[in-house]
C-alpha cells in the first residue's frame, strides 16, 4: 500500500470562487491559513478522483454528497470537451437524475456489464482499504456496480477513517427480505455478541419499516467495539438465509483519496 | 452414511383403501405383485417420515406433493390423539392453508426461531444427501426454515436420485433481485460454462417474469452435465451481488427417505 500527500492549497479555480479560500491579503503582516469547510475538502478530493477518468471509459457513478461533487465535475469536463465519449452507470435514482441534468450519457449493468472505473464515497475506511458503505440505503446497487469495476476509487474526508470497521459507532446496514425479518435481526445481533452489537430495524420518517429499492428491509448494526475479523464477518452475514446484501465492501477499493486538514492523500493497494 | 431397506408391502391400512394395492387374490395360482403408483410411493415415504415426529415438537412443514402427504398424516395423528402439542412452521402459503384446514397449530420463525424437525420433499438428491430444491418457487422460505431445524428429513421417490446435482437436466433455481437481473443471468451462466449451463428467466403463465413471495425473480439453470463441485458452486453463486438465494441445499439433510420399486429405504448421515 502506498500513500502520498499532496499540497493542501486548493487549485486556483477554487480559490477564485470561494471567499473562504482567499489568497494572502496584500496588507497583512502574517499570512492567514486557508480555512476549508468539509464541503471544500470533499470537492478537492472529488476533483482528484476525476483525474483517474479517461475519455471512452464506462464509469460507475456513486451516491452521496461526495459522489455528487464527482458527478458535477464529470459534467463540467464533458461540457468543456476535456472528456468525451464516457458512459455512466448510476448506483441510485438520485445520481441518475443528477447525471441526466448534466448531460452525462447513462447506461445499466445489463447493457454494460464491464465497468472501467467506479468512484464513490464511503461511511468508513479501515487501514486495509476495506469499507462500510450503504448508510444511504443504496448499498446493493452500489456493490453490484462497484464489484463490476476494474478500478474502484473511494473518496472521503478524514472523518471516515477508522482503525477497524464498525468502529465509528454508526450504522452498518444489512439488507434482508421482509419475511421473518426479526428472526434475521436476532441472528445478526447474536453473530456480533462479542462486539456488543445492537441490531435495529431501519424506519422511515413515518415510523414504518424503511423499504429499499428492492422491496427489502434494512437492519442496522451498531457495534461497541470494531469488528474483529471483517472477512469472516462478511462471509457469516452473507451465509444467513434471507440476507440479500451487507454494507461491508471488502477487498474492492483499489485507491482511497482522503481529504483532511493536512491536504489530500491517496492510498492505493 | 447408513442405508436400510424396508419391506415393499404397504401397511394394512393403505391396502384396505387403495384398490390398486390388493391382497393376494383368492383364486389365482400365481401371486400378482402389488402395483404402486408414484403417489402411493410418496404416501408410504411420507408415513415413514412422520415416524420421526414426537409430541411437543416444533415442526418445519415443507411444500410440494410429497410434503402435502406429510401434512395430511400429521393432521390425522393429531386428530386421533396419537400426537399432541405440536406447532408447525409452514414454508409456503399453500402449506399454511392445508395445515390450517387440518387444525394443525401454526407459528413463524420470528416466534419460534428453533425448529426441532423439518420434513420436506426435494427435486434432486445426490449420494452425499445434498439436494436441489425450490422448483416450486418457495426456495428461500424452505431454506430459512430447514436451516433452523435440528433434524431435516427429506422424502422423495427414487426418480429424484442423481449421481451429481444438476444431473436431472431440470431447473436449478436461483432467486435474484429484479435490478439488473440479466446481468446476473449472464454471470450465472458463465459460472457454469464447463457444465454447459443454460440460464433462463422464469416466466409466469402470461409470459411475464415470475415474481417470488419476496418480490424477486427466478433464474433457472439447466446443466448438460452435473455440477462438478457443489460446495464451491454454492459459495460462488451466493457471492454474486444481487443473488438472494439458490436451490442448492448442501449439508442440511440429516435423513433421506426414498420410496421406490424395491421398497422404502432410509439414508442417514
Amino acid at each position: 500500500m502506498a500513500a502520498t500527500t499532496l499540497s493542501l492549497l486548493p487549485p486556483a479555480s477554487l480559490r477564485r470562487h470561494n471567499p473562504r479560500v482567499h489568497l494572502r491579503p496584500k496588507f497583512s503582516i502574517k499570512a492567514s491559513a486557508p480555512v476549508l469547510t468539509q464541503d471544500d475538502l470533499k470537492k478537492l478530493a472529488a476533483d482528484k478522483a476525476v483525474e483517474y477518468v479517461k475519455s471512452g471509459m464506462v464509469l460507475g457513478l456513486g451516491t452521496g454528497s461526495t459522489a455528487a461533487f464527482v458527478v458535477d465535475k464529470l459534467g463540467a469536463l464533458l461540457k468543456s470537451g476535456t472528456l468525451s465519449d464516457i458512459v455512466g452507470v448510476p448506483t441510485s435514482k438520485r445520481t441518475q437524475e443528477q447525471a441526466l441534468s448534466l448531460g452525462i450519457p447513462l447506461s445499466t449493468l445489463d447493457a454494460h456489464p464491464h465497468i472501467d472505473l467506479a468512484i464513490d464515497g464511503a461511511d468508513e475506511v479501515d487501514p486495509s482499504l476495506d469499507l462500510v458503505k450503504g448508510r444511504g440505503g443504496a448499498l446493493l446497487r452500489e456493490k453490484m456496480v462497484e464489484a463490476a469495476a476494474d478500478e474502484f476509487v473511494v473518496v472521503v474526508d478524514d472523518s471516515k477513517l477508522v482503525t477497524g470497521l464498525g468502529g465509528s459507532g454508526l450504522a452498518m446496514p444489512v439488507e434482508v427480505v421482509q419475511f421473518c425479518w426479526n428472526y434475521n435481526l436476532v441472528r445478526l445481533q447474536e453473530l456480533f455478541k462479542e462486539e456488543g452489537c445492537e441490531a435495529k430495524l431501519r424506519l422511515d420518517g413515518g415510523g414504518k419499516p424503511y423499504v429499499t429499492d428492492n422491496s427489502n428491509y434494512i437492519v442496522d448494526l451498531y457495534f461497541k467495539t470494531p469488528i474483529r475479523d471483517s472477512g469472516a464477518a462478511g462471509r457469516e452475514i452473507a451465509a444467513l438465509e434471507g440476507v440479500v446484501d451487507h454494507g461491508l465492501f471488502l477487498d474492492m477499493a483499489t485507491a482511497v483519496i482522503i481529504a483532511g486538514g493536512s491536504g489530500i492523500s491517496v492510498k492505493t493497494k
